[in-house]
This record gives structure tokens, C-alpha cells and sequence, in this order.
């Protein structure tokens, strides 16, 4: 019997009470029943946003949002910055690549964040450029990005900055509208604690304008089609009927939870995490700027990180992210998003301690854990 | 946010694919679709109970299986010897008592197994009694009793062995037939991971015939009459017909894990709760025989056992049990029977090492969970 841990960041633990409200039978999306979920869902997202600006539901993974951004601002030619320090940057060019965008490639060393100065100079030297492309959390090097920093660049040109927060929105504070961030994408998988199928998506004032230029052909993502649509409490399109019922209870359980704390908790789970990897001399890949929602860690020389990923999960249940390319078989992930407490960090280190002594590299067992809960410690309550 | 882990010895938690199955919309009981349902429990059970006898499904919970052995088995006046060690001897006692038995009471101090030697000396003295009643595992002092040991002694005598197996089938080995058990009881909502609802009662040949004289009025719990409608694949009355739907699920699992190995299972998760009492120093409640379905430790001096638990549970999210009369306030129980695993384990004693701090008393933390790391390692898959 093996009992089965999601640990990985995306897709997440989906809480009891969303996959009830799932449960339900299917309801009719052209109905004022659903029109009402709907409305609760778009305003209760305006506060998970922090914008005043509609954030717009696709019946789409995250990727399908991060299209939207591309086809709908730009033209064919355009020229994008992409800041590029992992697999998610590597999409953000692929995207901008596929529509004919002119990409300029800021490449950042796997595991650190952009500096700003270095956008600010290819900024400087390339005034064509017209928008930053970003990760807030490059969730493949467990990295954030400096967001607030960059959107204080931008928001003093006429570039935009365009932000991928799928693993970053309801995990990290990113406030869209104070920080003056021009796009903001997210998926339902993540710190939504939903299954995926819905993709996220809001613009600012000065974004909303852009898409009346943009050129490169599009249907689907038709951004301003959605937003007349949602004006009226539906979609252009079929909309994920069970997934919006369940984000309906998802919005309900983070504003009951208050998002100081939901950040508070992540941040906490993180630090927890990366005081375990201390306490077991596993290397950070990402020890400056590391993200709340995921850490990453070096598996040590003698151990094969491939492998133990996949004991972990086939024989011991417990599912975390690998590295992926030239972190491919070096390193573990173990997420703390979404629906995820204290006991699912204690389970993970202790698991990993399990695995690497299994593999033969001696660990004293409970002391990752001890590290860990040290830190758990500080957040119970009276 | 709270995250609810139910580590209490019952109700205990239900596994996904049992609550999926009681999901289904209900169906009716006098049909040959449940009666095929029915038909496949009824013989998984045998496997479940070591018995070619019937294993009878009643619509009750524990404490009626164990109210239907009394009302079938016996007359007003006849006399029995409760082995009473704890709450559940007790309830024979009372049981006994409400339906004007004679009660031989043999006390047992909490925490202990009853003697051999102790039963049959009473035996030996008291010839008119007809009957054992005994618990294989205590569960409010977590203790077992020798069951085997016991069957040994009855089986020669024309004395029945009634047993209350409510925590012990399918936690432990109690081989009904081979061992000698004339009468054997459970519920649903212990190790066959199911809500509560349902009771189990098998019978020896020689318990059957005794249930022809048994002269105490009975209706509800009839079980000659729910052996006959069984072998018709039937209940004599409307049976719990999503938790019998439940019940071929977990008994599925049951099987496919094999009992082997369940036992083993159920082992090791107290073996290494145990080692954790060791490494923090907590003083077990039953040292000498310790139910492998659940482990009752003493709180330290300095600790209210009471607020302990309610505190693990109200602000931590993790339900134990604490004691009862003599021993409320004193001690935590910690179940580890069902659809529980390693990290169960481990995520009950970081929460009590957390709790333990919490309430002022240092334990350094992580180091019951390694201890108990160490022994659930020996499980590990190559």
C-alpha cells in the first residue's frame, strides 16, 4: 500500500472542499446560475491580482495565457526582451519565436536572478524594444525574478512588462497595479489548488491599448472578446464549467485564509525547506534569490538525482520535480504551493533523508526534519 | 489554513478509491447487482477473519456486534469471565450485565495483558462459567491480550472464547479457525478503512449451537436469521448499502496488499512509534505487550495530556486520542491502523515533538523522528 504525496510544483494538491464543489453535477454556462459564479470568481480574482483591471478566465493551460500576451500586444516584427534563466524563459522565446516577434535573449546563469542593470542597459542600448518578458518564479531553477524592480523600470518607458506568475500569484505578493505591471498570467494548477485547465490573464490600462495594435493574427485568445464577454458575466467561449465552480471555492478558502498570511505561509514553508537542505549539506540551486513556491536542491556527487526522483515516487509515493536539461539528474525540486502546510514539508525532508540514506548516502536521519520544524515552530499559534 | 491528519484509532481515514466507490449513486439492496456485491464481500471477509464460517454484516457499529454475541449467545444468569483491563472490558461488563448475565470480573491494570495463569485459575475455580470475553487489542490502554494463549485453554473446555477484535482484524495476525476463537467482532472504521456503520461477527461451529439455547430476547440482532438471509446473499434487514459497496473496495485493497504484509505494515508504524516514545523519553503505557494498532505514550510531567491533544488538534490540525478515566490527562494515543503509512508516522511525531515545545517541555526536535525514520527504512523497497 502506498499512499501518494503531490509534492511537485504544478499540478497541486486540490483540497477536499474544491474537489466536492467539483463533484456537483454540471451545470449550463448560458444560465444566471452560472453567471453568478462567475461574477464572484472574476471579482474575488481582481483581489488575488491586486488590480483593479478584469483578470480574464481561458479554458487553457498557463501556456495558453502566456500566448495570449504574445498574440494579442504584439506585431509581427516586434522586438521583445526575453529575460531567459530557465525552461519558462525558454518558452517565453519559443512563444515570441512562433509569432514572428524579434527576440533579444538575456541570458541568465541557471539558478540566479536577472539583474536589473543588465535590463536597464539592453534597454537603454535597444530603444525598439517593446516589452519585458519575465518570470516572477522560474519555477525550473527555483528562482524568483526582481519584479517590483523591473516594473519600476518599465513603467517609466513605453515598454511593457509582461510577467509569467504562474507559480508566483497567490504564493509571493507581486501587487499588479501598485508595482505598475503591464501583464500578469497564472494557471490553476499552482497556488490556486485546482486541477489544471484554466489560465488567468490581466492587462493594464496601457497593455489594453496595445492590443488594438497588435497584428499577429489570433481567434481563440482573443483578449478583448473575452473581456466584452465578461462584462456580461460569461465567456466568448465554452468556459470550464467544474474548474470555475472549483476556483469559486479556492478564491473562498484564500480571502478566508487572508493573502498576508497565504504569502506568510509560503515564505514560511520555504524557509523551512531550505533550512532542512542546510542541515543535510544539499546545496541550493537558486541560494541567492529563491523561490517561495519551490526549492531546488543539488543532489550530492554520489547519489544519481534521476534515480532518486523516481524512488521517491514509484516506491516510496512521494512526487517531486527533477532538474530538467543541464539540471537534468542533479537536482530535486520539492514544491510547498498551493494546499500545502507544515506536515507536507515534514513529510517531504523526511523522505528525502529516507531516499538518500537508501541510496547510500548517510544522512543522519530527523535531522533535516528538526531543521525544518524549527522553523515551522515559529508559526504556531498561541 | 489547517490541514486535517486523522490519526486517532477510529474513525480512521478513508482511502480515495473506498470514498469513490460509497460516492456512486445508491442502489437497491433486493436486487442481484448488490447481491453479487454482497456475494463478493461476504467471501472476502472469510479471507479478512481466517474462517470457513460466515462472517455476518450488520448494520451497527462495533459496540453492536459485540451486544449481538452477548443476546445470541447466552440466558439471563448464565455466568461469564470478562478479562476487564480498560474502557472496552468494561463495555463486555456492561453489555453482560444488561441482559442479566452473571459477570466474573477479571481485573487487569491498565496498561497490562491478563495472565494465562490468571484465566485459568478463575476457569479452574469456576466451572459454571461459559464463556470468555476478552478484547485481542485494548485499544483505551493500548495493550493486547494472548489471545492465542487463551483460545488454547478454552478450545479444551466447554467454555466459548468471545473476542471484541474491533483494532486487531486486519492489524494483526488472529487466525480464527486455526487458533480456536469461537467468536470474533469488528467494525468498519478501524483497519478496513471504511466510515463507521458496519459490524462483523463470525461464529466457531460450537458457538452456533450455543445460539440455539441462548435464551436472551433478541430481534434487531438475530443472527441465525442474518446467516440464513446471508446465504441467500442478503441481509435480514436494510443493510448499510454504500458502505457495503465501500467495503468490497477496501477489502480489494486488503488483497491486493496481501494480509502478510498489512500485518507487517501495521507492525513496523507502531515499531517505529515506539522507537520515537524511546528517543523523547516518553514512557509508554503498555511496554510489555503494545497493540501494534495503536500506541499510548504518558506526556511528560510537566505537560497536561488534555490540552496536549486538544491543542494538536484545534491549532495543528492532527487528531490523536488522549486517555480515558484513570488515564485522562496522562497520555496521547496514536493510531497507526488502516490507510496509514510511513509518513503518517512521521508527520505524528514531528507534530508531537512540535507540541511538546509548544507547551514548554524541550525535546530536541526531529530526534523522535529520526528514530522512527530508522525503523520504517527497513521497509523501503531496493
Amino acid at each position: 500500500m502506498l499512499k501518494n504525496y503531490l509534492l511537485a510544483p504544478g499540478p497541486t494538491p486540490v483540497p477536499p472542499r474544491v474537489l466536492l464543489a467539483m463533484a456537483q453535477p454540471i451545470i449550463h454556462h448560458r444560465t444566471p446560475q452560472f453567471s453568478r459564479i462567475f461574477a464572484e470568481t472574476k471579482n474575488a480574482l481582481q483581489e488575488l491580482f491586486q488590480t483593479q483591471q478584469d483578470v480574464l478566465m481561458l479554458a487553457a493551460s498557463g501556456s495558453g495565457a502566456m500566448e495570449s500576451a504574445i498574440t494579442n500586444l504584439f506585431s509581427p516584427g516586434d522586438e521583445v526582451l526575453v529575460v531567459n534563466g530557465g525552461k519558462f524563459g525558454e518558452r517565453w522565446m519559443k512563444i515570441s519565436a512562433a509569432f514572428g516577434l524579434k527576440v533579444t535573449e538575456l541570458r541568465v546563469e541557471w539558478g540566479k536572478s536577472v539583474t536589473v542593470d543588465a535590463v536597464r542597459q539592453l534597454l537603454d542600448e535597444r530603444p525598439a524594444i517593446r516589452a519585458v518578458l519575465v518570470q516572477a518564479s522560474e519555477t525550473s531553477t527555483t528562482v524568483v525574478h526582481p519584479v517590483e524592480a523591473l516594473a519600476n523600470l518599465t513603467r517609466q518607458r513605453d515598454t511593457l512588462l509582461v510577467v509569467d506568475g504562474i507559480t508566483a500569484v497567490g504564493v509571493l505578493d507581486i501587487p499588479m497595479d501598485r508595482w505598475g505591471i503591464d501583464v500578469l498570467v497564472t494557471g490553476s494548477q499552482k497556488a490556486l489548488m485546482l486541477p489544471p485547465g484554466l489560465a488567468f490573464i490581466a492587462l493594464s490600462e496601457r497593455a489594453w491599448k496595445r492590443t488594438k495594435e497588435g497584428k499577429v493574427a489570433r481567434f481563440y485568445f482573443d483578449l478583448a472578446k473575452e473581456r466584452d464577454n465578461q462584462a456580461k458575466d460569461t465567456t466568448a467561449w465554452t468556459p470550464a464549467i467544474s474548474l470555475i465552480i472549483g476556483l469559486r471555492e479556492s478564491l473562498a478558502m484564500i480571502r478566508e485564509e487572508g493573502l498576508r498570511r497565504v504569502f506568510e505561509r509560503h515564505a514560511r514553508m520555504a524557509a523551512a525547506t531550505r533550512a532542512a537542505a542546510h542541515a543535510l549539506d544539499l546545496r541550493l540551486v537558486a541560494p541567492d534569490a529563491p523561490s517561495p513556491a519551490v526549492t531546488g536542491m543539488y543532489t550530492p556527487a554520489d547519489v544519481d538525482g534521476g534515480k532518486l526522483v523516481a524512488y521517491l515516487r514509484d516506491r516510496m509515493g512521494v512526487t517531486f520535480a527533477g532538474g530538467q536539461d543541464q539540471l537534468k539528474g542533479k537536482i530535486v525540486r520539492i514544491a510547498h504551493l498551493g494546499y500545502m502546510g507544515a506536515f507536507d514539508v515534514v513529510t517531504a525532508i523526511a523522505a528525502l533523508e529516507m531516499a538518500l540514506v537508501h541510496f547510500g548516502h548517510r544522512v543522519p536521519l530527523g535531522r533535516g526534519v528538526g531543521a525544518a520544524q524549527e522553523v515551522l515552530m515559529a508559526a504556531l499559534p498561541e
